[in-house]
């Protein structure tokens, strides 16, 4: 990530801070506006230090770039831009597809990249955004373009939970039975020609949710306890 | 986009503002803690006004989600979730293929969401983080979720450049013929046998970068400079 001519040294930390979450250690600068380092930068990278500490200062785009053969723009004016316009996303297929390191440039918080930068890229990396309000700022493009690059990086795997299975079918089964018989006591079950019909309609439902061996036992209970409660009231009513 | 008891105003402005960006408007915030309306939020909004005068209040997360059958809750704690966890791109997809209306639940800023709120939730989001650095900000996890979500919208189709068509063959082969004639005068192919081989890397070489005619043109300028200033120094050197 090679932030040109940043400004605020606050919005640096912001742009390390994004980095790192995704994996992202390595910043370049290019003629920081306020020098570097900049004590802004340290609070609003909120732990991200060692992107900070790492970061690399060069006076020229062209020094900055120059062990990258893959460089890519970010900007939104397409202004007389005869390159190819990418996503985010492509881009980040193509820096994890390409032989060589790819480097990635971001402009100043207030005008973004000159024409004179963006000439030197390859691609631009414009992020596709609502053409009524575009108002991205600096750490919100390098948080877009770090996520989308992370996608492809093993660290970056989606967490995985083991879900408990579903309850075998004869558990599911008993506790369909159980209802069944209460609803037959219930005479739930009328007209006697919808029957099947209003079976299969239960078993449907019942079946969707695939609820754990867990949750039958659960429910099993809460259907005992109305039946239990039902026998208990029919004796006073009698 | 359901904010859960946030707490700065400022915020809830950064959050509507990730929202616009990627064509998001309408804003749930459930019992804000500074109440609403928050004279921090529009300033953070940076014009993003609209979804700030549009955002309906809630006492409870149940109100808020009422009319959304789809409702998910983003976090990092996965402590004893049974829940399936999604990424914001699987959320997104889920989102603009079911039927209903979604409900995407952000909590407070300093604890995220309480085990009651994930409860309401079919399924979970987590942004797949640097598992050693995960440290985003409420409109950061907003604005990767709007981002996912756009994509599936159609004004954020990536945006299009006509790029300049390659020359036709003749053109560069034109050049190639010009260029071919001002090596075989400077004795270039060298030794003989290896000259069939040396055009066939020359050729490979010029096709690749798929100039336009302009550029072709341009170069077969520079190609006739280039022999002009030879054939003007080749006299004084007689």
């Amino acid at each position: 990530m090679v932030l040109v001519r940043p400004q605020l040294g606050e919005n640096i930390g912001k742009a390390a801070r994004a980095m790192l979450n995704f994996g992202l250690t390595e910043m370049r600068l290019v003629a920081p506006r306020d020098g570097w380092p900049n004590p802004a930068a340290g609070p609003a990278a909120s732990g991200a230090d060692q992107v900070l500490e790492q970061a690399q200062v060069f006076d020229t785009l062209a020094e900055a770039i120059a062990d990258c053969p893959n460089v890519y723009a970010t900007t939104v004016r397409k202004r007389g831009v005869t390159k190819p316009v990418v996503t985010p996303e492509v881009a980040a297929r193509k820096v994890h597809a390409g032989p060589g390191r790819s480097a990635i440039l971001f402009g100043p918080e207030r005008s973004g990249l000159e024409t004179d930068d963006v000439a030197v890229a390859r691609e631009i990396i414009t992020v596709p955004i609502n053409p009524e309000f575009g108002s991205l700022n600096l750490a919100q493009a390098v948080i877009l373009v770090a996520y989308e690059w992370s996608k492809g990086v093993a660290l970056a795997q989606p967490p995985e939970v083991d879900l408990p299975e579903p309850a075998a079918q004869e558990d599911l089964d008993g506790m369909i039975a159980q209802l069944d018989g209460m609803l037959v006591d219930a005479n739930f079950f009328y007209p006697p020609d919808r029957t099947v019909a209003t079976r299969r309609t239960l078993r449907t439902l019942l079946t969707k949710p695939g609820w754990s061996s867990q949750e039958v036992r659960t429910l099993r209970g809460v259907l005992s306890a109305l039946a239990g409660a039902k026998r208990k009231k029919e004796p006073r009513q009698k």
